[in-house]
């Protein structure tokens, strides 16, 4: 950035002091101490060895090799909340490196203060500067606001990145997919104006709403209250803080604000916000009714004033931005942990790696089984493979998890297994389907069955797909 | 994997040694030192500059930092190659740890012979041993690989990723995207049986045609041949190399069959396979002829030997499956790279993170104003953010990057603008097309105007980017 004469002003309503952000970062990987389930972990690691969703080796403690089925839900959890962050709240994704020198780490302060929690890399450099692996993208994201010079009229400036992060966890305390040392974060960071921030907290709980609200359902069991989610307001600790009263005063004002106009149940949590700032925090509830903290919205007045960051303001004089660090659900992997515990195995259509089995009602008759094959490759949309003029998939097209079960077991034995191997529909062909082309289609847990068209059974896939059912 | 008492049957004539595969990625990742360009790096450089494609810093040398448009080209350079692997040659894609114990590269022969090249990395572990930073991915498939007792009937087994690789270059070797610390690659590894290996290889072949024939096609001004690619066979180092010559026969007649069978060009590279293993390199050229390697296709005996992987074939004894290492990319930045030199910014629609513009005629006329933001909009397809029940953006959906001129200046001074912007399309509004709502649109180079209502420019576009034009 180049520097102008012109001076910087700083609002001191707006400058509060906070250390870093890696302690929200933690809270957003971290299974809440208090509210830790070992029943969730159980479920998610049971189910996960049935379904082959991951698998964990001694060759590389707390991080997790996920397999074809693990990564295609991750795939789509990632796919869902990029569209929603990139096109409805304005986000730009960013893919930023994974190690740095030691000095961004001493901006940051990470450096000073979390130097243990941090992987070192030893770089065969000239500078022969120690490097370290990324725990967190918000001093990344920084380089990249810094590098050009920025005008009011860029913000809010609000970056996306779901770069895979490291922490050097102690290898007795990692678990399952709750706490790792490599993990993923729907991370995002938004600079703004002090003007902007009521309205950005504000669109962070849209976002929030949306996904708690529409497309992940938590079970609640707990009768007082049929919210599926609920939100924490962390205020200043009476002793241990940092940074002037007023400005904490002021931030808490904004964020209870916010919480107020939006209608939703919030309670106050007060004094255990973090010594640097207050937060909001967003609590699931799983199986056995206990609390899981999923997304977090954070202000932070101290990464702007550590790297320091201006925007040139309307008035043609260099100020501050403040910097809000926000995720809708924290730790990809501990989010997928809580949703394994939640559905316990029964993925909604949209995430399951196996949507549909196909059954031959007679494995011996020919027509049968090669109508299966043919429905499998029409919903699987990808049959083009013996064709020596091949054409390429379409971008943003659909290809429905289709398998066919030709084993040579009775009907009922087949539609068993299919049930216990949680698909989502079961498609049986016999006679009638093949002489009439509409098949016989029924979900695992629902006896009612339909007869459609191949083009009616991918339509019925598509608007479930698209609509995150 | 749990051991059975059958007796592993090794056929002696699959057994060709190499030493890893880290050779075959240095291929992947390196400029062709014969080919170098330095025109090829400056214009993509400069290009990248102009179009805010990335950003390097000295505080990560060797690390792109991509910024929102290059991660618009990056994401859909891998969009388009990860439905392509999976949906039409049957890869799953697999996502796998970064760093991994020195146990394991021991295991692959990286730490006795490449331990230079790899960043080394300091886990506070019990265990205290060293870690490395993965410079590629077969080890980590070959670990899933393993974790299962495999069948005959489970192969061949193709692992695609896509996960970050780091290598530790001298900074002085570093060079814009096509020499970095960090990079991408399409990767895949195909685990089959040595009576598959054919139908693979000619597998990888047809995606490579289908990549550089009907989707990227570089430039050629070499008049002697009218191929947009060209492909080399390297083989048996005369000297220096390992393993058995009717093993190296053998698997240099399988690749020259494959090639002759392809009806493509190929040349013959006598001697310069690398000494464990032959290989086909698949060349484009650049603007000024120069040529580059792009994919590569590797058959490799060693890396199943060293992890001891096996399958059960049909008559119940444990056999060793064959590795090929794969990737029809190389390095997705040094792709890039080569990309940017060839279409010097003008991207095609589908990849161009800026593919319309909307000039309202007279800025100061609120109504071609007005209708210009709702056109943006109805091509951006976000256009919800004021409402209060936000409804989810759906899967798959098609979202334009469209973007609106309305600074007070000339209409020529904004077309012309917009044409040095390298904008795909221009839509030009005034009293007409606010009247008729049909727009006139033209591309960035044809003077010609089509009418089009807002649903047939979303259309065309749609078929656009389906088709990746």
């Amino acid at each position: 950035m180049v520097l102008k004469s012109i001076p910087i002003i700083r609002n001191p309503h707006w400058i509060l002091l906070n250390r870093n952000c890696l302690n929200l970062n933690k809270r957003y990987l971290a299974s809440d101490a208090k509210s830790k389930s070992n029943d969730q972990t159980n479920i998610s690691v049971d189910v996960s060895q049935k379904q082959k969703i991951y698998i964990t080796d001694p060759i590389s403690p707390g991080s997790i090799f996920f397999l074809p089925n693990g990564t295609k839900v991750f795939n789509k959890l990632v796919q869902f909340i990029k569209l929603q962050t990139t096109q409805l709240f304005g986000f730009k994704e960013v893919i930023t490196p994974l190690i740095y020198k030691k000095s961004l780490w001493e901006t940051s302060g990470h450096w000073q203060n979390y130097q243990d929690d941090m992987f070192q890399v030893a770089v065969n450099d000239e500078s022969k500067e120690i490097y370290g692996l990324k725990p967190m993208n918000c001093p990344g994201h920084c380089v990249i606001y810094k590098r050009f010079d920025r005008s009011y009229n860029e913000l809010p400036l609000r970056f996306a990145d779901f770069s895979p992060l490291h922490r050097n966890e102690a290898s007795g305390a990692l678990s399952g997919l709750t706490r790792l040392r490599k993990f993923h974060q729907d991370d995002g960071h938004i600079f703004c104006t002090p003007e902007q921030v009521y309205q950005e907290i504000q669109n962070c709980l849209k976002l929030i709403d949306l996904c708690y609200t529409k497309i992940f359902k938590f079970t609640n069991t707990d009768e007082s209250t049929t919210e599926p989610y609920f939100l924490k307001l962390s205020t200043r600790p009476e002793d241990h803080y940092i940074g002037d009263i007023k400005v904490w005063d002021h931030a808490e004002t904004i964020l209870k604000n916010v919480l107020e106009e939006s209608g939703k149940n919030w309670e106050l949590n007060p004094g255990d916000g973090a010594f640097y700032g207050p937060k909001i925090d967003i609590m699931v509830n799983d199986h056995n009714n206990k609390s899981h903290q999923v997304a977090t919205i954070q202000l932070d007045f101290q990464l702007p004033e550590r790297f320091d960051l201006k925007f040139k303001d309307k008035d043609n004089y260099y100020k501050r931005p403040i910097m809000i660090h926000r995720a809708a659900f924290g730790s990809v992997e501990r989010f997928m942990s809580i949703l394994l515990d939640s559905n316990n195995g029964n993925w909604p259509f949209w995430l399951n790696p196996k949507q549909v089995i196909i059954l031959p009602i007679n494995t011996k008759k020919e027509d049968h089984v090669n109508e299966s094959f043919k429905l499998k490759n029409f919903l699987s949309n990808n049959n083009q493979t013996t064709d020596n003029d091949i054409q390429p998939i379409p971008l943003n097209s659909f290809h429905f998890e289709a398998h066919v079960d030709d084993r040579s077991e009775p009907l009922g034995y087949r539609i068993k297994d299919a049930i216990l191997n949680k698909y989502s529909y079961l498609i049986i062909i016999g006679d009638e389907e093949v002489k009439t082309n509409k098949y016989s289609i029924r979900t695992y847990n629902d006896r009612n069955i339909e007869h459609l068209t191949s083009a009616e059974i991918f339509d019925k896939f598509k608007t479930l797909e698209e609509n995150y059912k």
